[in-house]
């Protein structure tokens, strides 16, 4: 199926990633993950995105979350993300793949989580990504840095 | 592997579920769609929701959507979605499966919507559901119906 001619700029992010991440919060003790990524098309101007990460020792699984990655106007890029923790994500990015959260909705249970910044690198077959975030009364700072290779 | 008990009581959703389904909206012609909808576990206290819809007589994909259904808090039930449409939901059932949107957010380019209701009613293999929604300046009314069918 021919990608969306929309996607044009989008292109190099379809397809399955692997790879390792590191995480830490002031809330939580630092953690290594094993993360699998994809970004899928359907012929249709958007890219649907799954995220799961498991244990890197234990290999149960850690967090899960889902989306899609969409043209916005004026060259920017808009990517709708929901979790299991009950935190939905509208992010934007301006220019590349830097992606600021524009609203953090929060279910009535979910934890607080009010700024997040996932920024994202492509070179060729490597997917790296930062994330960094304020949550729980703490100031935005780095959470998450992951390192994932396409699954050829 | 084992269902959360926290799940208990939403385990009757658990599956790949397939069916048809009618729409209808004033802004929009009336369309008959074709749906498939999973509701995965991991045996971690929620679900994760997929669903995609194609047109009835070309086969052409229309729809999508993505997110986790977990407990909330007293009972309730809290589901989060994503849509391509650059639409996040946070919806809450005070009782059983009638899921009433706490919050709607849009991406900057998104379509207005302003309240979503999504009746679920899980008879057995049988899961039925009516979307009523107020969008693009309409009042809320009836959306969606549908009837979909356990694959087993």
């Amino acid at each position: 199926m021919e990608l969306h001619p929309a996607l044009d700029a989008l292109s190099g992010l379809v397809g399955t990633w692997r790879g390792r991440g590191h995480g830490e919060y002031p809330s939580i003790e630092a953690f290594t993950y094993l993360e699998e990524v994809t970004f899928r098309h359907v012929g249709k101007p958007f890219l649907a995105y799954t995220q799961t990460t498991r244990h890197a020792e234990t290999d149960s699984p850690l967090h899960a979350e889902s989306g899609y990655v969409r043209p916005g106007a004026d060259g920017r890029t808009e990517w709708v993300i929901a979790q299991p923790t009950g935190i939905v994500e509208v992010l934007v990015a301006e220019r590349e793949l830097d992606f600021h959260s524009a609203s953090i909705t929060l279910a009535p249970s979910a934890k607080s989580v009010t700024q997040v910044r996932r920024a994202l690198v492509l070179d060729g077959d490597t997917l790296s990504y930062e994330v960094h975030m304020a949550a729980v009364g703490e100031p935005m700072q780095w959470h998450l840095s992951a390192r994932l290779h396409r699954d050829t």
